[in-house]
């Protein structure tokens, strides 16, 4: 990890930029792959599948019978592990149903919102290098919650053919029933355009590797939604001299262990942490058995020495990081000056991986520096808000000058006019 | 405008279509302007804005002596319009506020989410046949509750250089700073990389011509959010036989004036209606300034009987309409079974102009059936929102045990090991 001392805060921009990714470059094959989709639907799929390194199976949707099978193959541990985490991410997302509030505007004019669920989502589950039935839970648990009528769910087969017995156990537990054993771009093809088997849905949710993350950008493109631009995880940890350097070792490895291109950040006011926390980074890097990934992406990391903590929650706003841990004498008033990050730890028993599977919080969250704008899933991401307005005709005689005066103003006579007639109306009753 | 009768629900996907703009076709266009804006910054912006029919003044921020100007050229009537749009708009967005709720989602865990202002936004205000100062208000405001650091406003200059004086008038009222006289793709990629005199932002709001949507659409994929997919305005009127033929004509063609690809669709049960629909417009458009225009939309409308109203809310819910508008005997009834649409207008004394203007509802929103995924802009779209949880030792020892498992599981030995550090040092004190 390169150590970085008392930076200018003139060249904290040059510190914040991460490893740009052009998706143009894949933009070509991931082309092709949608318009063999739109010829040749599931068979396209199927082939796809194959090509890509997936199993050839021709019954792409999940039958129940393999979904028993896998609810009798995990282990009880893990079991009420997964049920655990359930509890806690419904009971958080449950909390963020928004009520709807009646508003009167002026005299007779009543304005409102509702949620409304989505109908139809479509869940990506990655496979690869792990099962990530926690990422099925992030993105089902709270598509239950908001109602959505259709919830379809696409991950790479196994070399078996299979989904892992912990994906399905996890949709199981949801009631999930449209499972389907489908992984990359042409996942997300088919859940955009719908195919003889695949049903079409109206937003795409979930991780994946660069040519999903360049399907997702295309089908956006086309009028399907989509939860988040993707990229590499992150962590910045912000911590003062006081913090522990193993916890602070161990959060940036875990980090480090998701892939090669993971970005980890210390930030400190305090020089001999630096030194303490990279030497537990290398002890503890030992026997880790994802080392080999761990130590290429800690070699893009870097601890940071600023004057104060201060500056480093500034530097932490620039960076904008999808997972902020916070260890400090007064984590609290530290996070509450935090206005740039996706989720944020408080404090030394908080570490990232509780939030990436059970403290409650979602760990879809905005990589890259899209915190800056973008928030994290959460039930709001399930849900569109229609507004309503109920005028009266006491209503419209308060409002309905001066909408006509702004329409006429904009030139549209028609708007005006629109308004002028109900006004009569209500003069000459009976119109 | 095209008659149907009782169409069959297998056709109505067919109805529901509207026509496709394919900005692929003009993205080469408006990357060459990118491409010349990253490499010449401010001298681009104004080489462009006179190539496209814009003045070519070297001054693009505008000053405060034309904001003086412009607020005495404002007549009465006009300024005390607008500020009754404003007070209506502030109070409906205002209420719009979420407050922090803290949830104990385990003992010792706590979650929460923080509504927290995007730094930096860029509103932009179309020109070109009429001076959308509509637009300017429905953007700032909200921008103006959050709290947003930057507000940058765009808004391609008249022909004498200057902005028209209602829009200035407006950017005064709500003391907005950064205005400049920049327009179309420029003015998208001048706020989204920032040049000498333009400030960069975070996320970009507004409606624009083609340019401006693709320009919004590849700023997007360079990591700029955006409010929404933009695209031709739509209405559709879901009306009984009591419902009055003349309001219905009349929102109709204020819908139609917008512009020539403009979507206005009428849906009842009632036959003797749409032929009363059908005189009434003819009627309406006469004398009508804008009527050319008008004309040419109604021509692709669609007048269309169904067999009872739930047929028509159940088309509309497939339409998914930026607008609709409900004249039925029980208005309410029929919006309380709306689950797509962008903003709902209830009831004959809730014309669209309502919503447009002064209702209070931001006119901001979903077309082309992206209101099945996506909601209009509110509050919401001007902040993020950040999780936060604090989890305590007894936070940890609850629910480490599930995520260390559930980690193990999902092959993320790092993870597991960053919760059972945790799970030792309190085991033993001191560690």
């Amino acid at each position: 990890m390169e150590i970085i001392t008392l930076p200018d805060a003139a060249n904290w921009e040059s510190l914040i930029h991460r490893p740009l990714i052009d998706h143009h470059l894949i933009y070509d094959t991931v082309t092709e792959i949608l318009e063999d989709i739109k010829s040749r639907g599931d068979e396209a799929v199927v082939h796809y599948n194959r090509l890509y390194g997936g199993a050839g199976d021709k019954n792409l949707m999940v039958s129940p019978s393999e979904i028993e099978q896998a609810v009798l193959r995990v282990d009880d541990r893990l079991k009420s592990a997964i049920r655990t985490a359930i509890q806690n991410v419904e009971l958080f997302h449950r909390s963020q149903k928004r009520r709807v509030k009646r508003i009167q505007t002026a005299d007779g004019v009543i304005c409102w919102r509702k949620q409304v669920a989505i109908d139809r989502v479509g869940l990506y589950v990655p496979g690869g290098t792990a099962p990530l039935f926690s990422t099925l839970l992030m993105l089902a648990i709270p598509a239950k919650i908001a109602g959505c009528k259709k919830i379809v769910v696409c991950s790479p087969p196994l070399k078996n053919g299979r989904l892992d017995p912990a994906i399905l156990y996890s949709a199981w537990s949801l009631n999930l029933e449209n499972i389907f054993k489908v992984g990359g771009a042409q996942a997300i093809f088919a859940m955009s355009r719908g195919t003889s088997t695949i049903p079409a849905v109206d937003k795409i949710f979930g991780p994946g590797n660069h040519y999903v993350t360049a399907a997702k950008q295309l089908v956006q493109l086309e009028g399907t939604a989509i939860d988040l631009p993707a990229g590499p995880s992150e962590v910045l940890i912000i911590a003062d001299g006081k913090a522990n350097a193993a916890f602070i070792a161990a959060d940036l490895i875990a980090q480090a262990e998701h892939g090669p291109d993971s970005q980890v950040i210390l930030a400190t006011d305090d020089a001999s942490l630096l030194k303490k926390v990279a030497a537990e980074t290398g002890k503890q890097l030992k026997n880790l058995p994802r080392a080999v990934i761990a130590k290429k992406s800690m070699r893009n990391g870097k601890l940071i020495l600023f004057r104060n903590l201060n500056d480093a929650v500034a530097f932490s706003n620039l960076y904008a990081p999808e997972h902020l841990i916070i260890m400090a004498d007064n984590s609290r008033k530290v996070a509450s000056r935090v206005n740039n990050a996706g989720s944020v730890f408080i404090g030394p028993y908080s570490p990232e991986a509780a939030g990436d599977y059970a403290s409650g919080t979602n760990h879809t969250l905005p990589t890259g520096g899209y915190a800056r704008s973008y928030s994290g899933v959460s039930l709001d991401s399930y849900y569109k808000m229609i507004t309503f307005q109920e005028i009266s005709e006491e209503g419209i005689r308060h409002i309905g000058p001066a909408v006509a005066t702004m329409a006429e103003a904009e030139q549209l006579s028609g708007h005006a006019r629109s308004v002028r007639i109900r006004l009569e109306s209500i003069k000459k009753p009976g119109l």
